[in-house]
């Protein structure tokens, strides 16, 4: 079971579905890496998730954005089909796309990636309390209205529902920093746009965030326990159970 | 008084300043339009803001970031200086061009009129609780560590204190789902870290967000309703006060 197909003909839900991966199955795992530098820490980070899942035995697939010189732009790119040639619409494009298998076949890889995933994470550094230009324009492309969403399919009944998600992020300042009345404020609170308005949107649960703050400025030794830490957590992952990311 | 400098070393605040544009001069206002489609409502409001403030006089820029084809890829074609060349760290590679005017020639253009600008716009459909990637990429090249912030100079100490910044959306949703316990939920604590994180982290005051909820459901009546509330709205712009964005 690696890449069944939540849909409307589904007819029953399984009890582990809604938190939990079924013990002792093989999860298709997504990582997306957007981070310019290859020896960065998040790269590490992303290579250290591609290779503990990999050694359990997991389907993993992973789009280093970076290297996959991937646009961030949407635009008519996005698409072979035309549904308005005289006005641009991105999502009236994309729910015409959806019925005639009109996105451009890039797209349509990462697409069906994630779509078959169990488990997706996103590794990235968080740049002005947000995600990278590069990863905002992934979300913006790939989460196609009419593929993903749209109708009555969102948040508890979006196509992702039962599926699991996760941000692992670094970020320049210290803890203290990211803490309620700290001096940016709480992280949770930060990243709710991304947990709420992108992830639970579409239907993941949400696994708590893994949050490395200020690699920079750690030693090599912290730096490796991070990477430790990291892997520990991801060999028992399909036993966590998802976070309340909280509303607005 | 279109593009004064607030620098270490200004040796007083007038009054007025941190809060609003002194009646009657000129100011220096900066427009930045995300949007793929050039006959966009988000166009055509980027384009009423623009004539309202030639009309009485103001210095108006305008980047329309898609016409422009603006890459929203950090990397070092930022820069035409080069710090350490085995090991890409956007924000060290940032200081130091700062320091040796090392800015790649598009960057300097955009990073000058960000500078000179007493109000700045962003004109920019809402996509995914967030700015579309293009916008976020803008901000992630332009907002340069050194340049903009770093060491003491953020929040209320930033580069652009005693400057004003204000959000134009749009959403494709009705404000009932952008209210709290709505469908969505708040629309400033979706906004907060762009207007917190963003705007203010780089000292700018924040007015009201201007915000045209679905568009794409009003009749061509309520949207000339809308621009023209927009338009009457700017030609009074300069004796609006800041708004609270809320912290974290």
């Amino acid at each position: 079971m690696s890449c069944s197909k939540v849909g409307k003909t589904r007819l029953f839900t399984p009890v582990w579905e809604s938190s939990r991966h079924p013990p002792g199955m093989h999860m298709n795992v997504l990582i997306v890496l957007a981070h310019p530098e290859p020896k960065s820490f998040n790269a590490a980070m992303a290579a250290a998730a591609r290779a503990t899942f990999a050694a359990r035995g997991h389907v993993v697939s992973m789009f280093d954005l970076y290297a996959l010189d991937f646009d961030p732009r949407s635009t008519r790119a996005n698409f072979t089909s035309v549904k308005d040639p005289d006005y641009f619409n991105p999502q009236i494009e994309e729910t015409h796309a959806t019925e005639v298998d009109g996105f451009s076949p890039a797209l349509e890889v990462q697409m069906r990636k994630l779509e078959a995933c169990d488990l997706m994470i996103w590794q990235f550094p968080l740049w002005w309390f947000g995600l990278p230009g590069i990863l905002k324009g992934w979300v913006d492309r790939v989460f196609a209205m009419g593929r993903f969403y749209g109708g009555s399919r969102k948040y508890k009944t979006g196509l992702k529902h039962g599926k699991r998600a996760l941000l692992s992020l670094t970020t320049g300042g210290p803890q203290a920093a990211y803490e309620k009345d700290g001096f940016n404020g709480d992280i949770d609170a930060i990243l709710r746009p991304i947990q709420r308005g992108m992830l639970e949107f579409v239907g993941f649960d949400v696994l708590r965030s893994n949050i490395v703050f200020g690699p920079a400025r750690l030693s090599a030794e912290e730096r490796a326990a991070a990477l430790a830490a990291w892997r520990d957590r991801l060999a028992a992952v399909e036993s966590e159970a998802p976070v309340d990311v909280g509303r607005y």
